[in-house]
């Protein structure tokens, strides 16, 4: 998606060789028309399938997954938990995951009457890396029972293995752009196919 | 806000005499179309006032303010973090904050890159109770120099003192339901002069 490529080139910024921070548009300060601008391709993307619900997890995936609702029909949102409060209750769906950016593990947790086998999902987050949230996602998603018809990600970091993780199990997988390397200061993207 | 306080009391639950519970729309599933109504609310209350940028907290924060943003032009949303990251960075307002829930001590932070004394502030979140994070937001606010011109927030617990508080520092918070009282399984609502 050249428009998210632009972007990512024009405000992101290198930390290191793995590391590129958008933090000025999706995910500490939002823009929320941009955001809008990806939930519309996010939809002509998916339009012809039929989802019930969009999981995403907090913090960063919750405002994308709205934007992406309001297209869908106003489908609902479930947000996954990544800790427990003494308030969620305890009739949970708890999968193990561990934080990329932070190296500690922690539990994602939604509850049960958010998920059930009438669900046809698709999940959503703004970053895919090596995949642990989104592997709690499915795990979430696979321990009710409900289907999952797609995912997508805003940025996908290609050179670390999540991307393809989660396309070696089959899954329809959305990311509007794909960055192939971030070295001496130049962030490259994979061409995909459907660049409209 | 008739709206509001009737789906609470269709919706929510009561957990015991102090706790409302409405995770079904507004805090782990969210009902897109509902927040956009809330937000139409918020827009309609304080739309003769520049903000030029809205501040939220965290997650359940998120959806509110990207719906309101909708409605004032598209502002920018920056959403204040619980914990730092190794990837946050350092230059950060960090303000303490005693969780309610959870009666843990929490670090709220923003990027100092994301508020300035340029910005008029709209400060958001779904919940009010002792007003412990309403207090960290208005806390990293004073620290950027920004100017907080409205606070609002979905419900209001008005037997617990973080409302009154707001007020008697003189601002102007729009709380679009206030909870009286829960007790023996019946919620009640203080009457507001702006239900329309």
């Amino acid at each position: 998606m050249k428009l998210l490529e632009q972007r990512i080139k024009q405000d992101g910024y290198i930390l290191d060789d793995n590391i590129v921070k958008v933090d000025s548009f999706l995910n500490h300060q939002l823009d929320i028309r941009f955001l809008s601008s990806l939930g519309e391709e996010i939809y002509r993307y998916f339009r012809d399938k039929e989802f019930t619900k969009i999981l995403t997890i907090e913090a960063s995936g919750i405002a994308l997954a709205t934007v992406i609702a309001e297209r869908f029909n106003y489908i609902p949102v479930v947000f996954a938990k990544k800790q427990k409060t003494k308030n969620i209750g305890t009739d949970l769906f708890e999968e193990s995951v561990k934080s990329y950016t932070t190296d500690k593990e922690y539990t994602v947790t939604v509850s049960k009457k958010f998920l059930s086998p009438d669900d046809k999902l698709l999940i959503v987050d703004d970053f895919l890396a090596e995949g642990n949230a989104m592997r709690g996602l499915i795990g979430l998603a696979n321990q009710s029972g409900a289907s999952i018809e797609g995912l997508s990600v805003a940025i996908e970091k290609s050179f670390q293995s999540g991307g393809d993780m989660i396309r070696d199990m089959g899954y329809d997988l959305l990311s509007l752009a794909r960055i192939k390397s971030i070295a001496n200061g130049e962030i490259t993207f994979i061409k995909q196919d459907y660049d409209w």
